[in-house]
């Protein structure tokens, strides 16, 4: 048996011998070489989709394909038979990566580091963001102290981030498609949101990309947050209507936006979000540095060798 | 008795109340009137240094004075007899503020959104930030995720972050006059300097301002740091030899400063800081919002009143 494993991300081969599968690395920017189109196993990273999408047609004894995404998106676009073909995530390898982001931004918009950098441009000692302020002065939201933060899309990344945010003394309340209380944390069912979100001070959205959450950051409950509160999204940029998001942001109806996803990336130059007021352009730079796959490939070579369930399966 | 407050911060009067000590509220930026010069207790807050000063010869029968300030700098500068007029600071009024705003700088320099910020500007998808990354390349602060932390300066603002660094991953030492274990924390004296910092990512400067502390941050110092490593100073702009940081910088022998003080305050607009290379001007914005003063002052008016030792002398 064989499979091929990226050279886009460091996967010491070594971790992943003694299940006599033979292991061939490959650059994801090229066509993978004749000789190793009979593989049958195939890790992916960051492949290109116009390169991947050829390979489809190519790899014919291919039975499992090990991505190291948290959603992938691009091997399913590439149009991999997924009926046939197992698919498994790297859901888990970006945990610590995404919420550490996460978390950075929920500080850059309550303590506006964007701002000051703004003012840094200018030369300009802001009193506004500087010196003896007002203690958590009303319609703001200027600490995470004591704010009420709404996780919506409670995986393993919200339980990595979550105890970090009631560490700095947040409130943190989840939303997910089954309620109950998780690591501590009161998980409600999206029905309770009209509930939540006129109490929320950031609403933190960490949801996949699928038909289920497409758009459903939308007018209506855009317009059950207070006016200044924010919203942070790092799961997928499909989940929030654009439109709605940035009539609410002109109109000063929430604090701000700090996004490091969107519906099409790299973000259009002619994008209103690179300009639209309290807006946070991360590149979609949360994640991108997969933690220790190998243990995770290694885990699912061998129940896959098995015969047994893989971890991640989508 | 009678204590005079002051109205540029809320304190709730009836905290303060079953002492039999008369209360008055008063505008930090207008001379105390007439009939209250004759105060024997003075609590300041962001009160104006030439205002202060004049009050010196006015208040002539000061006894005490409760700055809310973790550093009084600016009733020491007005001219108060502090050899005959007891002086409290405001110490641990500001600890989670100032600790909030050192994790986000630390966030902002690990995970670069000052520059994400400078390419919003331009329309620009920076793919050096965002997408597929190489997992903590060498000579790179990238995560504070098994990043060596130092803490300089290991008072209370210490105590509330380091528990933080140390739930995202970091491995945190500290500096201090004595050595130490605290809150698990291994806390060295500075001669260990010279071993701790060329393995050091980050090192964070919370000192007090004091002749003792004045340009310790200096070039025989900062020539041990990696290059990569970041210095945030959020304690006070005196510690850091700023011609040697400022050289440091530009010369790229280390990889940048967050800086929330400054030896002059407002930074000069024709200050180097504003554009030196991988700086983060932030304009003292860490405290100036001090959490529940009323219970400090009533701690210490009580003690006062019977004679006690006060919480926070300097």
């Amino acid at each position: 048996m064989k499979l091929l494993y990226p050279t886009s991300v460091a996967i010491e081969a070594k971790n992943l011998e003694g299940f006599g599968v033979s292991l061939h690395p490959y650059d994801v920017k090229s066509k993978i070489p004749e000789e190793h189109t009979d593989a049958e196993i195939l890790v992916t990273w960051s492949n290109p989709g116009p390169v991947l999408k050829e390979e489809v047609s190519r790899l014919k004894n291919l039975r499992w394909i090990q991505s190291l995404a948290a959603g992938p998106n691009d091997v399913i676009n590439a149009g991999f038979d997924t009926s046939k073909i197992i698919l498994t995530t790297g859901s888990g390898l970006h945990d610590h990566t995404v919420a550490e982001h996460t978390l950075g931004l929920l500080l850059n918009a309550a303590r506006r580091f964007f701002e000051m950098r703004d003012y840094q441009h200018q030369h300009k000692w802001s009193t506004d963001l500087g010196g003896p302020q007002p203690d958590r002065p009303k319609g703001k939201f200027t600490t995470l102290q004591d704010a009420n933060i709404v996780v919506w899309g409670f995986g393993n990344i919200a339980k990595t981030l979550t105890p970090w945010l009631t560490a700095l003394g947040a409130n943190v309340k989840g939303i997910a498609r089954h309620a109950g209380v998780r690591q501590g944390i009161e998980v409600y069912s999206e029905d309770k949101l009209p509930d939540l979100l006129p109490n929320t001070d950031a609403l933190v959205m960490i949801l996949p990309g699928s038909e289920a959450t497409t758009n459903v950051l939308n007018a209506e409950r855009l317009k059950l947050l207070p006016k200044h509160a924010w919203v942070v999204n790092v799961g997928r940029g499909t989940s929030i209507d654009d439109a709605a998001l940035l009539s609410a942001l002109e109109k000063g109806e929430i604090g701000g936006a700090a996004l490091d996803v969107f519906r099409t990336e790299p973000l259009p130059e002619d994008s209103p979000y690179w300009t639209a007021p309290n807006v946070i352009v991360s590149p979609h730079g949360a994640g991108g540095r997969p933690q220790d796959p190998a243990t995770l490939i290694a885990h699912n070579l061998r129940r896959f060798l098995a015969g047994q369930e893989l971890k991640n399966k989508l």
